[in-house]
């Protein structure tokens, strides 16, 4: 793979890490109590962590890291405005969502790239106790109103939707993503949808939600 | 100094942090360029890096972090609401006020504790790098409209004036405070309060701005 093609594969991920660190830190201040508030702020720092190391990878590539995220950030701000979170449930119910859904394509992404770039894309995949920490909220939620998870399940289809009319629309735009989810030689967007969105139902499931 | 004196100013120091760092983190989306707008995302990331130390070393002296927060939360809070920048010349002059108060405000604090926790809120004060960062952003855009300088003044001065006001109604509830910040026995805020500002008006200068 071309080092162009490389640094486009990086920008988004670190583009997502940068963004999704905002978003949750913004959304600690609808925690019920100091304690969630808290663990929420720190599920965010990892993500920062995380975009550092990327965007020194960049800069080792000769790359601004800058210019490698420019061309997703109207994307993923688009989602992120369009997925505005009213409460801790929702909140809890787009990080695990998001994280997952995310985790998911940064391993897709990870199949085309070799060695050091495949290693640290794959190192960046989010630490699983904070899913096991949203995952918890979510079915605390549940149970103190079942009512909640008719609408949780509501507003997961929502972000996966978003997520994917996004990720579409930047598919469309970038020759470096379309090669990354061809298939044998075949563009495969459905394909790639329909893996994402089987992994989610089974998650949504793991939390007792429907899909 | 008692244990609970001790888990009241690590409490205050911790809450401190958590709130800085949210502000921080919210503000980013204020920023000019992609850049800057990771430059402060990493600042707030340091916050709670810190607030995870000081979180343990209450956990260590068998205090919940939650518990010893609680009775700042509401000023800190009161003080971010009342000082909402409204562009990112004010997000980093806010930053920079911030900070360097916080740091100074922790050092008199460190006075009064012993090692480790002594040691340990020395340890949480702000990198330079980030004022170096700060300062120089407040510069650029001085230079950009001589104009920024005025209204950036006035801006820090009102900064400061919110920070104190909250400072003073923490201080008249919590005896541990006031205990702190007596000198050879006698209560001394005003002395506390004139040793912040005067060091405050020579950050100013150095970053361009008047008081």
């Amino acid at each position: 793979m071309s080092a162009i093609a490389v640094a486009d594969l990086l920008g988004l991920v670190a583009s997502g890490e940068l963004l999704a660190f905002e978003r949750m830190a913004s959304d600690a201040r609808l925690a019920p109590d100091l304690r969630r508030r808290a663990a929420l702020s720190e599920m965010a720092a990892a993500e920062i962590a995380n975009y550092r190391r990327l965007a020194d990878r960049l800069s080792a590539l000769g790359v601004s890291p800058e210019d490698a995220m420019a061309p997703y950030v109207e994307a993923l701000q688009a989602y992120h405005d369009s997925t505005e979170p009213r409460d801790w449930a929702e909140v809890v119910a787009k990080a695990y969502v998001g994280d997952a859904i995310t985790d998911d394509f940064i391993r897709e992404i990870a199949d085309a790239l070799e060695d050091p770039d495949r290693a640290l894309v794959l190192d960046v995949l989010h630490d699983s106790r904070y899913a096991d920490f949203a995952a918890a909220e979510i079915r605390l939620a549940v149970t103190d109103d079942p009512r909640v998870a008719g609408r949780l399940s509501m507003w997961a289809r929502r972000l996966v939707g978003e997520a994917l009319s996004q990720a579409g629309r930047v598919a469309a735009e970038r020759a470096t993503l379309t090669a990354l989810i061809a298939r044998d030689g075949r563009v495969d967007v459905s394909g790639l949808f329909g893996r994402l969105t089987t992994a989610h139902t089974a998650r949504m499931a793991a939390a007792g939600l429907n899909n």
